[in-house]
């Protein structure tokens, strides 16, 4: 079973669903020495055997494929109805809300027959029965949590590590619940979930001082989002290479895109829907048109800008290169302290 | 001049205005290898040197004296009448709204004669001028800052370090203006504002293991709030301490008790006004005698119960034990770090 201590660079590559997301990228990662991911969200499971066809292809390193949790109960219809309605005024395309589960069933099936070195959930924790099946198979279960008490629930639910992500990360939070999203800085999480299972950091990263510090604070590993987000691997959409390098722009929680709470840049289409219902996946649904319409115009004000709170650091250069850069500052840092 | 290398133990005590501050507290954190801090905030200025030279009296080592920079021009008065009117029914007495600085000229005063080690100041950074009159009397200045911008400006003043606060930290925002109070986590913080000036840490920090991870960040000390709360040194009330072992209730930042963004345990008063305007100092001498009255009860639910985001972690110890605890922790964590 994989465990992070078989790392040789304490990085794993996030899973940057939604285009950032590559077979390249996350052979990158895996190559230099660190774990990519590869991302199942908004994928079919058909597409999701490709690419794992593709990224072994690639590389004979262990990755990772992260999966989406099925969403909770659907939303208030007349709710998503009248957030529909709010939008019809942009003069771009809308979708028709619809709940689903992402494939929830069709993706593990896909996972369990191909058996990456580790699965990782986003939105919710697997039930014990699904994590030991998955443990049976070989593959390491890992699970996202923002708070305290969903790491309680991960380590009850026999997860082999927990990625503990802070209030500073990029995209959706990983909470279990949207009612209620995490909302705990990176490194006071750290220090609340303690060391019941190795954990991964995530939330902000983007320096090898950034990395050594939640090595000093006791994960295993760094997960690195943002940070590679302008790497030639990532799918990064113009636009939104465009505004990651207008370093001055504050990010936001928002739900205006997608329904569920995640962290972007601000701009003009999150500040019009600050009350943005939670409903997802309906909104995204919903949204999906538009956003493509306006990422084929190059409209970077009325894309989801996903973007952790420190992305103003993230820099253009090939992602191996970067990964082995960062890990060998993180090392050179944690030398360089007198203790 | 002090400068940080000269401390023994990476450990700011942080001034905790408004009741826990003591001498007593400041006197442990400063004996133990630490500095501690004064708080000036809601004294006058003959309390502010009486204090002094109690503190004088128990301890040679350094301290540092934190200072408000005077609040923004006056809030709106029928914004705080509306309020006030909302908080009439509560059946507890009610102070008039008052814009003033916290005697801030004469404070400062007191300081220049003083001459402690070090002024800290929050809500703001001091004029170039005075900043250059207190280095010229032997004073160090610090500047909390909570955004990059914040750093920046601080740096061009001329400040001899910065406290960088995570939006994890518990108590007031040291933000420059309440109107955009930073909200960037301590890691993400610490990368983007880097290294042009020493920097100590504050957020959230409870552990040797948090205090290693700052270290690692390149923070030349961790700032120690809720961490203190419950040393029999600190004047924290008898419910605050209550709701301090109440580990899993969340904080969340609010308006709701002085008109300024802080981050508190939820209770009842913060739950019912979600939407207090930003008027400070007007609404915290409204409040003032309204949780002057519930603190005298016993009643944890009316007042404001300050606490940083990983407040559970907080142990009631002696606080030179506490901090030489804590510092060793930290030395012993990070001297395990296989690199």
């Amino acid at each position: 079973m994989f465990a992070l201590d078989q790392l040789e660079l304490p990085i794993v590559g996030a899973p940057l669903a939604g285009g950032p997301s590559t077979v390249a990228l996350a052979a990158a990662v895996s190559d230099a020495g660190g774990i990519g991911s590869l991302a199942a969200g908004y994928r079919s499971a058909d597409e999701l055997r490709t690419q794992i066809a593709e990224l072994r292809a690639r590389t004979a390193r262990p990755f990772a494929v992260n999966v989406f949790a099925p969403a909770g109960p659907s939303a208030d219809p007349t709710v998503v109805a009248s957030y529909r309605r709010a939008l019809a005024g942009v003069g771009r395309p809308l979708g028709d809300p619809r709940h689903d589960d992402d494939g929830f069933a069709a993706k593990l099936e896909v996972v369990e027959a191909e058996r990456p070195a580790v699965v990782s959930f986003t939105f919710g924790c697997p039930q014990p029965a699904l994590v030991a099946r998955l443990r049976a198979a070989g593959i390491a279960v890992w699970v996202t949590v923002t708070t305290p008490a969903e790491a309680r629930a991960a380590v009850e639910a026999g997860a082999d590590a927990l990625v503990a992500q802070g209030v500073e990360a990029g995209g959706h939070r990983g909470s279990f619940d949207d009612a209620a999203p995490g909302e705990v800085g990176l490194l006071a999480l750290l220090q609340l979930i303690g060391d019941a299972r190795p954990v991964v950091a995530a939330g902000g990263i983007m320096t090898g001082v950034g990395i050594a510090a939640v090595l000093a604070a006791g994960a295993g590993a760094a997960q690195l989002g943002s940070a590679l987000l302008r790497t030639p691997e990532a799918g990064t959409s113009e636009p939104h290479r465009r505004v990651l390098t207008e370093a001055d722009r504050p990010t936001g929680l928002t739900r205006a895109f997608t329904g569920r709470t995640a962290r972007g840049i601000e701009n003009r289409f999150q500040r019009a829907h600050p009350d943005a219902p939670s409903a997802y996946p309906e909104i995204h649904h919903v949204t999906a048109p538009l956003r493509a319409a306006a990422r084929a115009d190059g409209d970077a004000e009325a894309i989801n800008l996903w973007a952790g709170q420190a992305y103003a650091l993230a820099v253009e250069r090939p992602a191996g290169d970067l990964v082995r850069a960062l890990a060998a500052d993180a090392r050179a840092r944690l030398r360089s302290l007198r203790v």
